[in-house]
């Protein structure tokens, strides 16, 4: 089963797409979408979109897992990652792949085992999870594997909890 | 010339499209556009991108007048209306029209002559302007048509003083 990362952004969008389902894990492709820095933002909007379904038709994920994002940080910057994330949830949606947000400290506690690792340390145990000899850079790639990585470990974790707890036992 | 204004939103996109160019300005169709509330936020950002695509070919506007979206608000409201704006500067670049964003003060300055109007007063402006016997409601169709009715207005005064400023002379 593959899972495709998505760290949202309109300068520069991480993709990271992950194997699994058993115990090991694998890198698929990782990189980085970037759009014209002149151009005029809808046109920049329209290539994101354009290169986000081409990446997801080609990979065709069983499910797409995109960072949920909250505004208490840079007001410029949070307006084009919420129009990044508004494009790549769609394009997930059109093509049929189930959908996951999770947030950045989710996606940390995942991959890290604390909410506030720094983004070197999540470079890094993204190289020691996926057996990659060098970190992800840059740190968008990382993030967009880590999201990938928390899907594929911790939704499974939270259907057999669910699973669990609707048998009235425990997870 | 056929103008279309969008306020952006994922509950609630209010839609407006004016027919001006000459003196007069006329309605064509507003509206709103809802997407289910209980619904996953992918499936109703895809069902907006829907919408406004269908909304953009049917009308064929020359021009898409998109609310410029600051994030000083409700940070969850923001997030969405990010979201939202995303898919219309996407749908509008998709079908090849000429894009422009405004504040909601550039708007209020066009329609009722200062920024800080009331949305009353710009709802009933806007009735005024567009000859119409009621004032458009809910406020976020009012909005719309406010953003069309300003780039009918604004764009072609902004592009005579650009092209004075050219000649040397005064706007």
């Amino acid at each position: 089963m593959f899972v495709l990362g998505i760290d949202p952004g309109v300068s520069s969008c991480g993709y990271g797409c992950v194997a699994g389902g058993g115990d090991e894990l694998s890198t698929i492709t990782a990189g980085v979408i970037t759009t014209e820095a002149g151009a005029p933002l809808p046109e920049r909007l329209a290539d994101l979109a354009r290169e986000l379904r081409g990446l997801i038709g080609e990979l065709s994920p069983a499910a797409v897992a995109v960072e949920r994002v909250f505004f208490q940080t840079n007001a410029r910057t949070a307006m084009s990652v919420g129009q990044a994330s508004g494009l790549a949830l769609v394009a997930a949606a059109e093509a049929g792949c189930a959908i996951a947000q999770y947030t950045s400290n989710e996606v940390k506690q995942a991959v890290a085992g604390y909410g506030s690792a720094t983004k070197e340390q999540v470079q890094r145990m993204v190289a020691v999870l996926l057996g990659l000899r060098e970190p992800p850079a840059p740190s968008d790639v990382a993030d967009a594997l880590a999201l990938a990585i928390c899907h594929l470990t911790v939704a499974p974790r939270a259907r057999r909890i669910a699973a669990s707890a609707a048998r009235g036992g425990r997870p």
